[in-house]
Formats: C-alpha cells, structure tokens, sequence
C-alpha cells in the first residue's frame, strides 16, 4: 500500500497555511517537560480543519466548481464547511436528524448547505447528493489527503522542539495518528509516538495487535464519552499505524474527565473528551510510557457540551 | 514625563523571547474582522509574565543574586515567580492571609518564597523584604520596564495583522493597555486603541475625563466580578494612556460574563472575568465602536475560579 509521505505532508503544509492556525506549543506550569499541541483553538474547534482544507486544496479548478460533500454532524463536517468557504467552494453537509440544533447552526452559518436524514441513509445520501451534483466526496479520515493534512500537526510539532522524545495522539480513524507518526518519525526517528484510545473504544489496539481492521460496533464504542474516537480504523490508516506508530495506550471515562479539568484549570483549554486523552495518559499512565523524556500532548479538540464541561471543572491539582 | 517608546517594547520583546509564549492571533468562527490574542494561555496564565519576565531581565548581575520581591495573591505574583525562576533569581511574594490556598500552593510550587501577612500589612512587609534582604521591588504595573513587557503584546498585534483597525485591551492599573497603546500607535497610527473597564471599577475612564488620578477605593470596585481590573491607574500609566490611548468603553457585569460564556463555547478558551471585559465591548457595544473594522479583543488572562465559570457556561450563541 502506499503510504504518504513526509513529502507529501509538507505539500499539505504549504496549501493549508493561508486557512489552518499555527498553533503554538504550550509549555506546561506543572511539569517543564511536557508541551501541548492546542487544536481546540483552530477556528472550527478541532484539528480536522487540516485535512479538510488541504483536500479542497487538492481539487482541480472543475471540481472545485461542483464543489464537496460530506456526511457528519460533528467536527469533520464544521471543519469541510469552513475550509469550503474559505476556498470559495460549494459545501453540502448530510446531517443525521436529531442531531444537536446548535452544531446544525454552526454548520449553516458556515454557508453549508445542510441535508438532514434519518441516520442509516447518512452515507447513501452523500454519495448520492455527489452522484446528482458531481460534489467530491471528502471522508473524514480514510484518505491520503486527509493523512497528509493531519500530518502536519506533527511537522510543526518537531520544528517547535526539535529533540521531542514523546508525542501522544488521539486515536480514533487514525487519520490524526497516521499524519502525525509520519512526519515525526521521518523528521526525528528517536522519537516515540504513541497512540491514545479510550479503553472503551479500544479497537485501534486490537486492531494492531491482530493485523487487521478490528470494528467493535457502535452498541460497544458508543459507552466513551470521546465521542471523537468511536470509529475503527481504515485499511489504510492501519497500514500507517502499523509502519509509524510504538503503540497504544489506554485511558478510562475517568482518567479523561479528570484531563479535562486539568486542562482548563491549569492550561485554560476547553478540550473535548477525545482532545483530553492524551493528556489523561501522561497523567495517569506515565510509568508505563517508553520514555519520561520532552513529551507533546496533542489536544486534539475542544467542541464540547457544556454539560459536558460543566462535569469536568476541577476542584483539585494535576498531579 | 518620560514615556515608554516604541523602542524600549522592542528591547523588551528580545529580553521575554525566551520565557514568554508568543501567543497566536485567533481568528474566530463567528466574525471573519476579529481576532483573540489569547495571553490566557502564557504558562501562569496572563500577560503578567510579559512584564515580570523583561523586568527580571533588565535587573544587574548584584542584584540577581539578591533576588526579588512583591507583594500580590494573583496573576502578578505568579507571574513573577515563573519569571524569577526561568531566570534563576530568588523569588519572595508577600501574600495576604485568607488567599485562596490553590493560590498560594501554585506560587509556591514555582519555587517563590511565600510570606503570609494580614492583608494591610502587604506593603509594608514586601518593603521590610527589600530592606532586609536587597530584593528588588517588582511593582504590577507602576514602572517603565513592566509596561514596556506588556506593551510586547501590541508589538505581535501589529506584526500579525499589519492593517489592524481596532485594539481592544482591558484597563485595570494600566500598565497592558500603556504598552500596548504605545506600541500599536507607534506602529499603525491609523489603529484606534480603546480601553475596556468594567462600569463598576471605571477608574480610568474618570481618570482620563478628570486628567488626575481618581481612585474609587475597595468599597466601590470590588464590586465587579473582574478582579484584575480592580485597581486605580497610577501617575505613570495615566501619562501613557492620556498620550496614546483613544478612549474607553465600559461594560456591565452580565456582559462580562456572557464574553466569558463566548470565549468557552466558541473559541474554547477559558478567560477570567477581567481577560473577557474586551471581547465584551465588541459583542455589546459594537454600535458605539469608532470602527466597525479588523479588530483584535486582548484576553488577557484565564485564571479563574471553578464556580465563576460554571455561572458562565454558555447556552446560546455569540451574538
């Protein structure tokens, strides 16, 4: 299979910049070896404004002019909006009914134009819209242009700390994960990337420990709060991992809520349950890491219900 | 009176470099003509650092190995502190008896001394400190090295958005908004620069009508929510202000507090009520702005307590 490359990461580097936040590497108050990569603060709130800008990139002008389509009610459909917008291309968005009000807003105000269906026919509907309006159909994760815009999370993460030792990344799809682990093991090949799952949605882990796509089903996934990691793997985002990544950890609902307040106490993030887990393994995981080295937590997001946040205020100290 | 210029802003800027979190200009979703400059998420969490740090810097070899002091519960204390370590110059901060515990537990866990004092006796007692021991005094705002730190931020404003229109920076002893006017003006003249204070602690918008200090007193401003913004402006910052500032914008504890609900639900920052007061003029008094054009809302910091920002969670939109 072919994989992307560091190259292909630093093309992506090039054509999101005028629309992705550089984010910063935030140096911690309670532990000066730790640094957070906050992709809660892109404008959509979470890190997949990168891959999505970089594919409207990669679209010949024809194309550009039918425009893009894609099925999610949550980050991934925010981020393909405004990356849509910001390249002046046509967005439709296929939303499952009885999604949150407020997200369906956000996705509008973005100038998408929202299709909502009975959840099953989410997937039908797009390719169908794509077929009917000749729309490319832009996945969340199961891509190569999507992999290499993720990636440069982790491009940007070696050229802020040259000599990282550690960086923890989210699992979900593993489109995060598969970007990330490219860039940094080419550009530093001593450093260890691992990747985070909640342990109730653990199927990235058995996925590598088996070889082969491991799907648990929404009735097991859907028991996390991260809602952001409830997807399996891809064939393609496995062969990534498989090649880049030094493992996985996992993390409890408990471990993650406790994350989250840390975050906002002490480093002032909002972070979404999914954008906590790699926090919450180096809080309450660090014995079992390879390295007690320079390490990077990716926040991945920061799109959370304030009900949500509300259960994760802190009373305590990080460590 | 000398003023801090546009060329002791560039000093400091090269003497924080090392210490300070150059801190990204965040577009946001809900307005393409504004931007954030989060200083919430500088490692204390406040633009104090900026001043702390260049002050610390400028202090002659004899005099950092005798340290320095200050007197403060707050944002500058701590900052101080982080600033004193990076540096490796001891560090006392007088603290007043009854402060917060996770307070005092934090400056002390930067490697400050903390010395616990009624609280009138604060003063008195970080100058018995500089008597005895020949630390240097290290004021919050009343001095050309600590506006000159602030004033970095005004400096990375205009480097980030060369055609800014409008600054909106909170006004509380002034040394931020002296800085940051000084090097914004300097910069863009077009600019305008308003300064932003709660209508419960308007000491410095009666100050500039009056051309004289004007101090309220405790009973009077420690009615508003925004702590940091509780003190009078001193001779030196009503100087800067009175030469550099275009006015003032006041605005209500419910506005405050609905920014505050903004900033966490859109732009997943947590912001105390003090870092909200500038991106409360533009939500709530946008009509009565002299520019409707780019504009940039300083937060200035986001150390906040739990229950204060559970009252602000949002559940509604921007605007």
């Amino acid at each position: 299979m072919d994989l992307v490359s560091l190259a292909d990461v630093r093309a992506a580097a090039r054509d999101v910049a005028a629309t992705v936040l550089r984010t910063p590497l935030l140096p911690t108050r309670w532990d000066d070896r730790l640094w957070l990569k906050p992709e809660s603060l892109q404008p959509v709130g979470s890190f997949k404004l990168r891959g999505a800008t970089h594919a409207v990139a990669r679209l010949g002008a024809a194309q550009r002019a039918r425009g893009v389509v894609t099925h999610s009610s949550g980050n991934h459909g925010q981020a393909l909006a405004y990356a849509a917008r910001a390249a002046g291309v046509p967005c439709t968005v296929v939303v499952p009914e009885g999604a949150p009000r407020v997200k369906v807003d956000q996705i509008r105000a973005l100038g998408a134009e929202v299709v909502l269906v009975p959840r099953p026919r989410r997937a039908a509907e797009a390719e169908r819209v794509a077929a009917e309006t000749g729309a490319a159909l832009v996945p969340p994760y199961d891509h190569r242009w999507i992999i290499a815009g993720q990636g440069t999370v982790g491009l940007e993460i070696v050229e802020d700390l040259p000599d990282v030792d550690l960086v923890l990344v989210p699992v979900g799809g593993g489109g995060l994960a598969s970007g990330v682990a490219t860039a940094v093991k080419a550009l530093r090949p001593a450093a260890t990337v691992l990747g985070v799952e909640p342990a109730l949605a653990a199927e990235a882990r058995e996925s590598l420990a088996t070889g082969e796509v491991v799907v648990w089903g929404v009735e097991r996934t859907y028991r996390t709060s991260a809602d952001g990691l409830r997807l399996p793997l891809s064939a393609l985002t496995l062969a990534h991992l498989r090649a880049h990544l030094d493992g996985i950890v996992t993390v409890t609902e408990e471990e993650i809520r406790a994350a989250m307040g840390v975050l906002l106490r002490d480093a002032r993030l909002v972070a979404e349950p999914s954008g906590a887990v790699a926090l919450a393994a180096h809080l309450f995981h660090r014995a079992g890491l390879p390295t007690a080295g320079r390490t990077v937590a990716v926040v991945s997001g920061g799109n959370v219900d304030p009900d949500v946040l509300a259960a994760a205020l802190p009373d305590a100290g990080p460590c």
